[in-house]
């Protein structure tokens, strides 16, 4: 059996061709078999002399420094360097509100993702709540435990009030990959796009469709990283004060954003716009691109189906991407989220500033900047440069903030 | 630097010739610098192919076939079969209450025996808590993201509550390895060393010093495999129905123990007494072991320091055990904790039965059985008989409970 078309593939148009045989529902669960992580031991326990070291009784001479300095956790444990995927797996994948133990495939994956790519050590926790004060206290009392908190598939509005609460009462990195890690490559995507294009990236008149974790995340990121027009739409059109229908962060954004006060849809933002970025699962008409500024940039990151097909979006746009693997320019997390928890933790870092998610999306433009194309605007997630050039460049952010 | 006499040698006695060297603090730090504990995924990741399958878009899959069907986590996730080990610190090692933080290298060095001796993944959980309520609310909410619970170092008398709601609030085995990985290895030994004298174990005389989590434990184990005659002592003395200062639980004990109604100390409980089991740190006077039946049994199981030196209890006890890996016959935990959750998690089993500590004991015991002597009561825990033995017991006592 291969997977259904209307789940990994395009619902509306064929597969691209590729040299790889599809993927089958079968190959998929037999690679899931077990999970997808195993923990070893990293001291010999071969024999009765190990087993004094790592365990009784040399173990409480390491107990007995720690009481006395609780400093030195951070040297004899591994707690310090730990990073906790968590999620209540309300918003999962393009899947929605699946629950934890649905969701805990995906945190899995994420945590081997930590290690392969980060060379941090990562375990999957789901929890079985979804209410922000539960979940708060939850990770309060597991603190000990482990050294940074990657927030994951939480859904939104919930994902911003538990984010920020977790930064408030844990004093360790806790960044809502979701948000910060699609805002980190998306901005140095667009470096490169800019840097292809001979373009000024706070001249562009950026539109996102999509208010939730991702849309107001890669807003604030632009907005930060000195844009000055950017449109943000969500179901019920562009954000705008005094729009009905919006949340607090909504309205909060709306204030920040859309400096023309805009109102409408689709086709009021996106006229002489020079970038599209989707992140919503609306399709694009293909229309509404022909009214885009000359030369724009498409961003369709709904996955796994584009707003907007790539070869479609081509006809009006030199720059596209996508978040699939299949095409050029994939918009892929991976190529942020293990350098910046990297670098935050050799920094021995507290919190994750902008000025580190800045200078994270600075490095990963910097790794690809020496051979830019319109169809390479961001390295490969396997440039074995890309992680260690990123954690470098958070490392020092963190040092001189 | 090497450790201080008062701490892992005894502090009445020399310490034992052996052939290694004594452990310096600088080892016993060195090794565990970074922890002792490393996560590495089990699956493939070095290509786009290899992440379509363990991350997007593949895990949608195995996600969406889980939020179908819960019980398929079995399958694709490790919860199921992991083990978290978990603390509040407040009883560690001989150390006492000094918090989960200094508590995390034990929990990391238990994880690590888990995967070296049963071949189960297991994480440490250090809570910043020692509320009871707080602990099992927390436990509670992480449910989908482990498999079995190792409650470990948690002070008496909280830890007999915390493992009875525990094992009530969580559909999974519990156990609180202080108290019954002590007993099963104290009736295997019991039951190692009848052989060796040619006595029966139900018509034994057994003195208990200490009612804490493992004094407790014991008592309960020894009664439950027939012994019929048990006496338990805590710092005022002999439990007693009516007596003044017990908590609950040793007031219950009482109730079940000590048939002759014995009132006094350890001079009263030990005259005409075949075994002695010191879970108290204590020290044994040695004209008490005069006082005991003819060719006693004598464990001395506070660690470091034994309640009565070796070399003295063999002076009047044919069988003499510690809790220490430098004297013969050696009462350590990891004969049982491996196989016993290996057996409940290959078993599917939802608890830790009565059975299934009796089964892990025997088992213990049958791979002692065919090489028995004074000084070897017990196997090795180097042999990998142990764990293969004890885990098959466990699971058929599960299947037929």
């Amino acid at each position: 059996m291969t997977i259904n078309a209307d789940r990994i593939t395009f619902a509306e148009f064929d597969v691209p061709d590729t040299a790889e045989p599809a993927l089958s529902t079968e190959e998929i669960l037999a690679a899931h078999h077990g999970g997808k992580l195993t923990v070893t031991p990293s001291v010999p326990l071969a024999g009765a002399r190990d087993l004094s070291i790592a365990y009784s009784p040399g173990v409480a001479e390491v107990s007995r420094a720690i009481a006395g300095d609780a400093r030195l956790s951070a040297n004899y444990t591994w707690a310090q360097r730990l990073v906790v995927v968590v999620s209540d797996g309300t918003a999962v994948l393009g899947l929605g509100d699946i629950g934890p133990r649905a969701a805990l495939p995906v945190m899995e994956g994420k945590s081997a993702l930590f290690k392969q790519f980060g060379g941090l050590n990562s375990i999957p926790v789901v929890l079985d709540t979804t209410d922000v004060d539960e979940i708060v206290e939850t990770l309060v009392r597991l603190r000990p435990s482990f050294g940074a908190v990657n927030l994951e598939d939480v859904s939104a509005p919930r994902c911003f009030e538990l984010e920020r609460r977790l930064i408030e009462a844990l004093d360790c990195p806790v960044m809502h990959d979701d948000q910060h890690g699609t805002a980190v490559v998306l901005l140095a995507a667009m470096r490169g796009a800019c840097a292809v294009l001979g373009r000024e990236l706070s001249g562009l008149r950026a539109v996102i469709t999509g208010a939730g974790a991702a849309g107001v995340a890669c807003a604030n990121m632009l907005l930060t990283a000195g844009l000055t027009d950017v449109t943000v739409l969500d179901s019920r059109g562009i954000l705008v004060p005094g729009r009905s229908g919006m949340n607090s962060v909504k309205a909060d954004l709306a204030q920040r954003s859309n400096p023309r006060r805009l109102a409408g849809g689709e086709a009021e933002a996106l006229a002489g716009a020079d970038v599209f970025v989707g992140l919503s699962c609306a399709k694009l008409p293909e229309h509404l691109l022909a009214t885009m500024a000359p030369e724009p940039m498409v961003f369709a990151l709904s996955n796994p189906d584009p707003e907007v097909h790539p070869d479609i979006a081509r006809r009006y746009a030199p720059i596209v991407a996508t978040g699939r693997s299949d095409f050029p320019n994939q918009i892929n997390n991976v190529l942020a989220f293990p350098g910046i928890f990297r670098g935050a933790l050799d920094a021995g870092a507290t919190r994750i500033t902008e000025a580190m998610k800045l200078a994270a999306a600075d490095a990963i433009f910097a790794v690809a900047s020496d051979d830019l194309s319109p169809e390479r605007i961001v390295p490969s997630p396997f440039d074995p440069r890309v992680a260690a050039t990123v954690s470098s460049a958070v490392r020092a952010a963190a040092d001189t903030r």
